[in-house]
């Protein structure tokens, strides 16, 4: 891989980021909120933007440049394809979740449902996500589906995962604007009590780990290469003394050679390596 | 160009998204709001969306993609450099006026001023803008730069653009959600009232205006060609039927012959014109 280290720096710190983000976000509900319950109370609500940012921003971060971590490009492309579905599957039922913990909540409070900008643009991407989902499990997981196909909708995919994780981020940095003004009245917001400042840094570093997953993601040299490059690796490294990608040793190396079987076909062309994402 | 129709369908799109949330922003506050004047009160904070609507999301979306339009393709690189970075000045210009009225607002009826997440995120991207805008004038119009270091800096250049773009759109959402809260009293924003609806549709139109710029500025078959296959093109027009993209007249053939001097040289491998934007 071209730039081994700043990937790794790179990756390092997203993950870093988000992370923190998670501790942030679980201190902010557990420390400085009324924790976590299922009581239709603001304990309930709390679910919400815990499980929007585990979910729906870490978890759909990391599945977005899974397919570029170099120590996985002896798996399977199929393995791969499955981690990537599989990531995006339980970010989508913690975003559920949590949409089902908020309307709960409006509902037992008799607060209006969808009413606010930030209601308006989360749904439309929950909802685009889960089109995404469907979408990308019949097109690059049914085994049917012409690579043609595949591959003209490679850039419409990998274009909407981007624009959805970013729609994401836009959401909840409007959710917490939100929660701030409605959530601090003695001081309030404008006084910028430590919760504000507090949650206000959890927006910057959710806006700051978007960042480095789309510096990540959009970078061409660390596309996961042609399985034709991989393969040859796989076979010779008995053979030839290990480079540093070599000595990753994982399962991987074996469901390169025992899984895929229609990368075995000779239709190593598809859309899917050769992507963005 | 390839797809030439999908992109012109998809520029009037954009444009006209653009331009209808402008006609949002202006009806806002001048039928729903205070209108605008420059006395410290409300209707001189209105200068605020307007402008950043105007000048930071429609004049900066369509810089980004202005080497892209095939009708310019005839004029100069220098020239299109000159319209990338000057519409990128003006929107900086109405950024900064649009600080200036917040920041007196806040001043005058003794807000605090960068309390909220929204100002943050929005006065760091102001601040990466004008850094973006420095680093780009110093590397790309300055004559004695290296064309290596232009190549080199190209992709981070195309990359915070990108991004400075998306973090000045997520900021207008939080803008927007700040504004519909404390702005509604009775009735409030919770209850839908007329002007929610209406301006919780105008994020959306910014929001779909932003996802529009993004495909067309991410699609590699939409880039400016290289400085070789245009100008055979702008030779032989007297010579041979025109196309449709021959037929359209502008000054910018003739600059395309006699402006940009820097590309007799040979050095037409220069990042610019094979860069994203």
């Amino acid at each position: 891989m071209e730039n081994y280290k700043q990937f790794l720096c790179l990756f390092i710190c997203a993950v870093s980021v988000g992370v923190v983000s998670i501790v942030f976000v679980l201190s902010w509900v557990l420390y400085f909120k009324e924790g976590l319950e299922w009581d239709g109370g603001l304990a309930e609500f709390n679910w919400h933007p815990l499980l929007i940012v585990i979910g729906f921003i870490f978890l759909q971060g990391i599945a977005i440049v899974v397919y570029r971590l170099p120590w996985t490009w002896r798996c399977s492309k199929l393995m791969m394809k499955f981690i990537h579905a599989g990531l995006n599957l339980l970010a989508f039922l913690l975003a559920v979740i949590s949409l089902v913990a908020v309307f709960d909540f409006h509902n037992a409070k008799k607060i209006p449902n969808m009413y606010s900008l930030h209601s308006w643009v989360g749904l439309a991407a929950v909802i685009l996500y889960s089109l995404q989902l469907v979408l990308g499990l019949l097109v690059y997981l049914v085994p049917i589906t012409p690579v043609y196909v595949r591959a003209a909708l490679m850039p419409l995919h990998v274009y909407s995962g981007l624009v959805i994780f970013v729609s994401v981020i836009a959401a909840a940095l409007m959710g917490i604007t939100e929660k701030l003004i409605f959530g601090l009245s003695d001081p309030k917001y404008k006084d910028s009590p430590p919760e504000a400042v507090f949650v206000n840094v959890l927006g910057m570093l959710i806006t700051v780990f978007g960042g480095l997953i789309l510096w990540i993601a959009t970078r061409p040299s660390w596309k996961r290469p042609n399985e034709q490059l991989i393969r040859p690796l796989v076979r010779d490294t008995s053979e030839s003394a290990p480079t540093s990608m070599e000595t990753v040793k994982t399962d991987c190396a074996e469901a390169d050679i025992n899984g895929d079987t229609r990368r075995r076909s000779g239709k190593v062309n598809e859309a899917g390596p050769k992507a963005s994402v």
